[in-house]
């Protein structure tokens, strides 16, 4: 039997422009690393970090609170240690904390024989990611576990819809390295919006979803806009709309703020496309001073994977 | 050559629940038959109408509107007559005005050879819409011109999506014969809206196009509601609530106000649940007092058809 596995778990753009709080997507190339043990002793230990600095102590941990409130349900006497090595940034708009919240209990199913299935890893993975945001949601949990591009229907009970996605969608993202403070980017957030506007962002979001579907690159295009949040949100981050022209004039179909920010994306048909796009972006960035990632990944469509 | 078409165009739904002002489908056994006749004498005449008391002036007619719409685009040298045979009630809220307006220039478009695209062909019938309504749109227009379930992403251009829907669809709906005036209709519309209702609304139409397109009857369940509107408009109805909840207790996916009212619809999996739900519904109008029409079809998916 298996007592070892090591996994890849990826990054994730959720708020996809339109969808603000229910569509996301997942990345192919950028994520975390986690090796997940099972061990005699009982409980959960946190026993390797590295890329960034965060607690050891399981309860602080975001993957090992998610891996806590699993193993909780277990009537099980052995338990689990796990190693993190942590390429995604925390704060960076791109799932950091969603990666290390689905990794543990994923790993953990799997070295289990698989008593769960998604829906409920993301469950469990969904208390981990509230140590970190402060309030229960799966918009990045849901890209990381299950792949592609996904639609929260609901958090109770929680419903996630996986949407189909093209075969050569890539994603071009600029992570420029500032802190955005959670509390401000949700005091930016209006309380009332108008009813036209409303209108035109679900428009945006049922045709996207059709799109997506049908394969549509130029609907997608068409469909990529956020008349509510991107209006508030993008002046708290630097040259946003430098970026974002720079990547519509490289080719982008559309680009807009990843989850929170600062981390900008665009979707792009192809790779070559997705390439020049983020030569365009550096270009831009190059000049401000601040410093920045950009990551070129086609969508993946399978989610969280076991590595060899 | 071909002189006299005699053609049936469908009634419809539109502002289907989540997806007030962009999302509508067609009725199958419901609707108008009109005969559009190729003539020598130039110009667009309405020679017959029968079923309701409208007018025979071409421009002061919805269907006189859109054909001299298209017709004021050709360079011909003969014209066409118009008779119309009314089964849908004005202002009954399934479409009326637009079984008319999409009816000449679909009609016309046959006699000619079909020089012009169902898109193009709803830009003309737009214009006749605009007499009956005093604003553009084509939330009935499409699912007439389509069938199916359509989505209007955008008037200026126009632009409408095709949606697929489920083999087993059907809807049932209930016309109370009372007038709810236009203006009242819109003056109830909020201008404001809470974010939070907003992205339960887009949830919603992300969730039905999904459904829609995965035939995901429990999904289209699930994403059958209208956190927006209907708590306004439903006001203006009367028994509203308890018809609703009849058509739900019977079976129905789900109800909601058809286009601004005051038909209320429901979509079932199955005829002999819509079926039901109009057994249901006539139960409840029965002690009413007011007359009332019920319909049971399945979702139309050719749209305005030729007759023999």
């Amino acid at each position: 039997m298996m007592n070892e596995i090591k996994i890849f778990s990826p990054a994730t753009v959720a708020n996809v422009a339109c969808g603000f709080d229910v569509l996301g997507f997942c990345l192919d190339n950028v994520g975390d690393d986690m090796v997940i043990r099972k061990v005699d002793k009982k409980g959960i230990k946190i026993t390797h970090i590295e890329g960034f600095d965060l607690p050891y102590e399981a309860e602080q941990n975001v993957a090992g609170v998610s891996a806590l409130a699993m193993y909780d349900t277990l009537d099980i006497d052995f338990g689990f240690e796990i190693e993190i090595y942590k390429n995604i940034k925390p704060g960076s708009g791109i799932g950091s904390s969603a990666a290390s919240a689905v990794g543990s209990v994923f790993g953990m199913n799997e070295l289990l024989g698989r008593p769960f299935n998604k829906t409920q890893l993301t469950e469990f993975a969904i208390k981990g990611e509230a140590l970190a945001s402060k309030c229960e949601h799966a918009d990045n949990l849901a890209p990381a576990m299950f792949g592609g591009f996904t639609l929260v229907k609901g958090i109770k009970p929680l419903q996630i819809l996986e949407i189909p996605s093209p075969d050569d969608l890539f994603a071009t993202i600029i992570h420029p390295q500032i802190e955005i403070k959670t509390s401000e980017s949700r005091a930016v957030l209006p309380k009332e919006v108008s009813l036209s506007d409303a209108i035109a962002q679900w428009s945006n979001v049922g045709s996207l979803i059709h799109a997506l579907h049908t394969s549509d690159y130029n609907l997608i295009k068409d469909s990529l806009h956020d008349v509510i949040i991107e209006p508030h949100r993008s002046k708290l981050i630097p040259h946003y709309e430098e970026v974002k022209n720079s990547m519509l004039n490289a080719g982008a179909l559309g680009a807009c703020i990843s989850g929170s920010g600062p981390s900008i994306f665009s979707l792009c048909k192809g790779e070559e496309t997705a390439k020049k796009v983020a030569g365009a972006i550096k270009n831009v960035y190059n000049s401000t001073g601040i410093d920045f990632d950009i990551h070129v990944s086609k969508i993946n469509t399978k989610g969280i994977k076991i590595l060899n």
